[in-house]
């Protein structure tokens, strides 16, 4: 069983990654980002995203009540129905779900990210929180009788409220909860590159050992997907690939090695 | 196993109708609506509603594939995944899915709108159609497992292109490839009135010989939740109920008798 990723980017080859899906003769989940798309919904409604610092110099998206309805507009409404539309169209039979459906990502709400706003230290709590547990039995239900569901955010709390979660922990918490062998995570890079502007810089292959210090030395949205990649190695997924989501044949070329392959 | 169909208006009471289904003990089929949502949406948007009217004087929305998008975001994105988050704290175990998912509801696109566009006849393409079958194994299977199937558009085409159709046509669909023995159609009325401005006016009972004269009789929405009725009759439902969803527990007084019934 393999985990593919399809980025949020606006450059994304989502027609390619899907053709080279619908070859392969293995269980896939898809998982899915619109992080362009929600940005540009964002700005069109006059509701940019918000972002914010915690007092350790994490970097977040706020999200407030108004953040989950563009997020749903964007992720679980435009990009995965046109997802699946697509899917259908190149012989993927696909399901599209939110981790609300279902309850099928369980998470648990942030208590709250400690902020200095005008000099004073105060605590900001938004929707956004952490995957706990995975309704393995839906995705089984669903894969055996031969769908494939193609699944992103919101998440649902404890509370059974839509939380906002890392897309690189939820492909993670399915990845485990599965025992997925494979994650191919593609996005808007070639891979994992030591300097983002040289393309030379690719690393090929990257070992578990080395996550740690990859970790500390990378920020952003980099180093959420290490921190991912960490915790799905750690809960058993044998390895994570990172490929360049925008080539042609995008699945096809990171499992023939063309990306970063981390195991 | 019943089909309650939650309207789309600004006043509906959606906790109110969740709340009615968690109570019942019996299998239930939601099909929504988010038409106040779509206008409000477009309008923000600036891609405001399209309606056109055909040459024999049909009035339609015109769906390119800007309002597409449109219902993409605000029936299958925002208003389905706030219904599922609010089922699930009600108790409902929703799963929210359009009929691209699956390929739950496949329909057939029209072959075009013949207008009349400044003083010359035209035919007009849009991505709109009508419901040809439903994926029961799908919905079945979804019921068996314990969770209540929450849908809204867009369909599939035969060319697995998203299409919007109406809401009561779906309705109509479902009820009859399971075999629903009632729909109850929820919406902002206090069910079929003879003289809409008059509150007084309400029709208590409709048989179905009163059917034909009745679509003669009436317009727009009013006219399409008739035909749709009349064939859900025509396909083996045993009863239609129009009731407000505007009220207290909008499905107890509707399943009571306070709207029309149909039969």
């Amino acid at each position: 069983m393999m985990v593919v990723k399809i980025g949020g980017g606006e450059q994304i080859n989502t027609k390619g990654i899907l053709q080279d899906i619908a070859a392969l003769d293995e269980s896939v989940i898809i998982v899915h980002g619109a992080n362009a798309l929600r940005d540009e919904l964002a700005e069109k409604l006059g509701s940019p995203r918000k972002n914010i610092t915690s007092l350790k110099g994490v970097h977040s998206v706020f999200s407030d009540a108004a953040a989950i309805d563009i997020m749903m507009m964007s992720y679980s409404g435009l990009r995965n129905k046109r997802i699946v539309e697509q899917a259908h169209q190149l012989g993927v039979n696909a399901i599209g779900l939110t981790g609300l459906d279902g309850k099928l990502i369980q998470g648990k709400r942030n208590p709250g990210i400690r902020v200095q706003e005008n000099g004073k230290k105060k605590i900001l709590r938004d929707f956004s929180g952490k995957p706990i547990s995975v309704n393995t039995t839906l995705i089984l239900l669903l894969l055996e009788n031969g769908y494939t569901p193609v699944i992103t955010v919101p998440i649902i709390d404890q509370y059974n409220i839509a939380i906002n979660t890392q897309n690189d922990l939820i492909i993670a918490a399915i990845a485990a909860a599965l025992k997925a062998d494979t994650i191919v995570d593609l996005f808007a890079e070639k891979g994992f590159m030591e300097d983002r502007d040289n393309p030379a810089s690719l690393v090929p292959y990257i070992s578990k050992a080395e996550l740690p210090a990859l970790i500390q030395k990378t920020t952003g949205g980099m180093q959420r997907k290490i921190d991912g990649v960490n915790r799905a190695l750690e809960n058993g997924v044998k390895r994570i690939i990172f490929g360049d989501g925008r080539v042609e044949s995008p699945l096809q070329k990171a499992l023939a090695g063309a990306g970063t392959i981390i195991e």
